[in-house]
């Protein structure tokens, strides 16, 4: 007798995600992966965001944490709804685990999800969740080497946000490095330069992304 | 006919992690494993650490990296021995990796091995390599969230360092609530503020660690 032995758990990963994207588009939902190491500012890119999206258009956000619900209550706290999704030991978010969330959300009532994956800058690269566009959040304290270390996320970036612009100074950052090896990897694709601290960058950032989900025309017209 | 199953792979992992170890012990060198997110300073505070040990312990070097070998380049300037392992799409080192990293290294010339792992706070802490202690850099630009998002790394530390610490106004860094988050996990692990930039805090750090390999009675004298 043949033992069936599931050896492709990303090719399983990936039938769950078709599914989360057959739904997202059935309900009209652009959906985005906010990917970073810990600590590079995904939650303060998201609430940032927020603040500067457009009126009216309804947001979502599930949020991926090994532990906790710190990111999720800054959200809670702006009136938008949450999920927030405790991998325990695990070091990025699955499709799996975005369909168990869904379960929490009005889909149809939405136009755009965030989802904030678990902070690391490998696993959740190889992990696909059902999303439209992949976001690689870097920052500067990081140094400027990250994309020559971790290649993998940044080759399937469709976005690129550097944060803590403003201090690039104080910590001898290049961008000319950093941007060259993001352009050996991926060489179309947009980089941004913020601060989510001090606003910088963060007008064209937003300009950019409702641009970006507009051709669908369902997110800029509300539905 | 019953099909065996590897089902545990973290005990597989552990039982070449005890032959490391043994192999460790026999060769009277201590293993030190540095973990922290990618950015945070490992290779720093390696370096830092390699100019200030008292001369006359000889010491190695591992490098664990997704890709490249950046870290390991500086490591080697310095004339230090250094092995390099790509991990291709692996977030974490693992012992069979150490394994074959140590075919490169001549264990019994060495008092001192440092492994700096993949950039990560989640997996590493998983896997055991066969190390004495277990070091987690932590970083101000990080936030002082961190324990609470990634208590498993914190739990096991044997050392938590936490670097750039000439930043912390700029960034608002909360010792009180970081340290609180350790304490919560690890009650009485011995936590070192210090910035490789500045070189504060970094003397205390090197005196406790060669104390701490001390009792041993191997690698203070020198063997």
């Amino acid at each position: 007798m043949k033992v069936p032995v599931v050896r492709e758990v990303l090719k399983a990963n990936d039938q769950v995600a078709a599914e989360n994207r057959e739904r997202f588009e059935r309900a009209a939902v652009r959906v985005l992966n906010l990917m970073a190491s810990p600590g590079a500012g995904k939650t303060s890119l998201l609430l940032a965001t927020l603040d500067r999206l457009p009126a009216g258009i309804p947001v979502g956000v599930i949020e991926g944490d090994v532990a906790g619900s710190i990111d999720a209550d800054m959200v809670a706290e702006r009136g938008v709804p949450v999920v927030q999704i405790n991998t325990g030991g695990n070091c990025h978010l699955d499709a799996p685990m975005i369909r168990a969330a869904l379960a929490h959300l009005d889909l149809e009532a939405l136009d755009l999800l965030f989802i904030e994956n678990v902070g690391n800058l490998i696993c959740p690269a190889n992990y696909r969740l059902g999303q439209d566009l992949d976001v690689v959040v870097g920052s500067v304290p990081e140094g400027h080497d990250k994309p020559y270390k971790y290649p993998g996320i940044f080759t399937g970036a469709d976005v690129v946000v550097l944060n803590k612009e403003d201090l690039a100074d104080v910590f001898g950052f290049d961008h000319t490095e950093y941007e060259r090896g993001i352009r050996m990897l991926n060489p179309d694709v947009p980089i941004f330069w913020v601060s989510c601290r001090t606003g910088e960058g963060l007008a064209a950032w937003t300009g950019w992304l409702v641009e970006r989900l507009a051709p669908a025309g369902h997110v800029v017209a509300g539905s």
